[in-house]
């Protein structure tokens, strides 16, 4: 039995910052044939919404502290302001999106994490074994294109702010029973770079322990190349980190871009 | 054949703004038996947010005028803060809600309203009949329960801030093929008050018109009953305003409170 590719894309901030980015890149995204999702971050409008509140960004060893007040801000700009321009612009391009957080439908409980040395407030932890990959699914099969925004909940009422690339990883894996999975990191450079700036343009586990230890992977590449690990243990088919303007052909026309993660 | 019921419940800003009337509500909302969908309006925090943001309400003849800056505010208060809270407040309560405005799976599409002798900016106005109401009834079928925030979309790539009392009316028309829908506005009053306070039990198009003449009903329930009778000229089994307390009683008790309006 041949079983139907799904992709999962994730793009970050730093493309939903800018408007002819963001305009650019779900243009091409609404032109992928296959069954698909989009996961995004954040960006930098909810830190500027929080300071116009009065709010001040907290941040523990450069993570951000997700206190009662910044939960109500992440709430508005991700789920709210980002989430919903998002599904407006990929309708006007004919995509059947679907704004979706981890409390619609329930589709992703996640667990408040606990406080150790750091308290991290309303944050959640998630995991694929609990992701409602029934649901999705059901949206999937009507072609409606789930736009995931990264808040959760804990089932007790309580929104949580959770980690996109994670949300991306987690649901790929979810979906991995049911589809060929291809998990795609989005973002404004080619890949991950060596330390003479080009691409790496594979990275087994062996490369990642010798570029962990020589630390030429470091900040935002951590956790997207620990989840890319992660998700292929899990059973996602493929993961790729690339160009946000590469995606398209990547998918569409099979292109060789960006850095391809193998287990 | 008997036809299955739909509760269309409609909640107002009062309602949204007191934590404990919301849970209140919440709760009994969460154990109505029938199929439902909550249909939410925006309530004190989008006026609260915009002057903390130093954007002032802007107002033509009391009706709040959407230019683009109110418009991010009410897409990050609505369909954000307002919508997903409530959607996890009832997963809490085991109620499988799922949040969304009209551009998420184009359920809602709206028409800008055309500048008259007022611009009311990004003002959207609906009609039954390009209700998506295939895409509500799959994720009625499968027990999901619509959380409708009051924003829709042009199909153009624009969202649009809408009137919640007409979606909830709109929604309950273009499901009446499907269904036979009870629509009810729950607020904080006992219903359509009389001169000397006390409830209207029932209204016919000719007690309206009577009451109209004489200015007895006025301010936010002139749209709430042209709405109602609109909903039953479309087909809408039955509506009901009534106080939001006893919205499970009418529905799993047959109780009868509130002003039942008659076509």
């Amino acid at each position: 039995m041949v079983i139907e590719r799904l992709y999962i894309v994730k793009i970050g901030g730093n493309i939903i910052d800018d408007e002819g980015y963001l305009k650019s890149f779900l243009n091409d995204f609404s032109r992928i044939k296959n069954k698909k999702i989009l996961v995004h971050g954040g960006g930098k409008t909810a830190t500027e919404v929080s300071r116009s509140l009065g709010i001040e960004p907290k941040l523990s060893d450069g993570r951000r502290i997700t206190d009662k007040e910044t939960l109500k801000v992440v709430t508005m700009v991700y789920a709210g302001l980002v989430n919903k321009n998002i599904c407006a612009h990929l309708q006007s391009l004919g995509c059947n999106a679907i704004g979706l957080t981890g409390a619609d439908a329930n589709i992703i409980p996640a667990v408040k994490r606990k406080a150790g040395e750091i308290d991290f407030g309303f944050a959640g932890d998630i995991d694929s074994n609990k992701i409602n990959s029934q649901i999705l699914n059901l949206f999937l099969e009507h072609w409606l294109v789930p736009v995931i925004a990264p808040i959760t909940h804990d089932e007790k009422g309580s929104l949580l702010n959770t980690n996109s690339d994670t949300i991306a990883s987690e649901t790929a894996a979810a979906l991995s029973d049911l589809y060929e999975t291809a998990l795609i990191y989005a973002f404004e450079k080619e890949g991950v770079l060596n330390k003479n700036e080009t691409v790496i343009s594979q990275i087994t586990s062996e490369d990642y322990r010798e570029l962990l230890e020589n630390k030429i992977i470091k900040d935002g590449m951590l956790p997207k190349l620990s989840n890319a690990f992660k998700a292929l243990h899990k059973g996602v088919s493929s993961v790729t980190i690339c160009h946000y303007s590469d995606v398209k052909d990547i998918i569409n026309h099979g292109k060789t871009s960006g850095t391809k993660i193998i287990s």
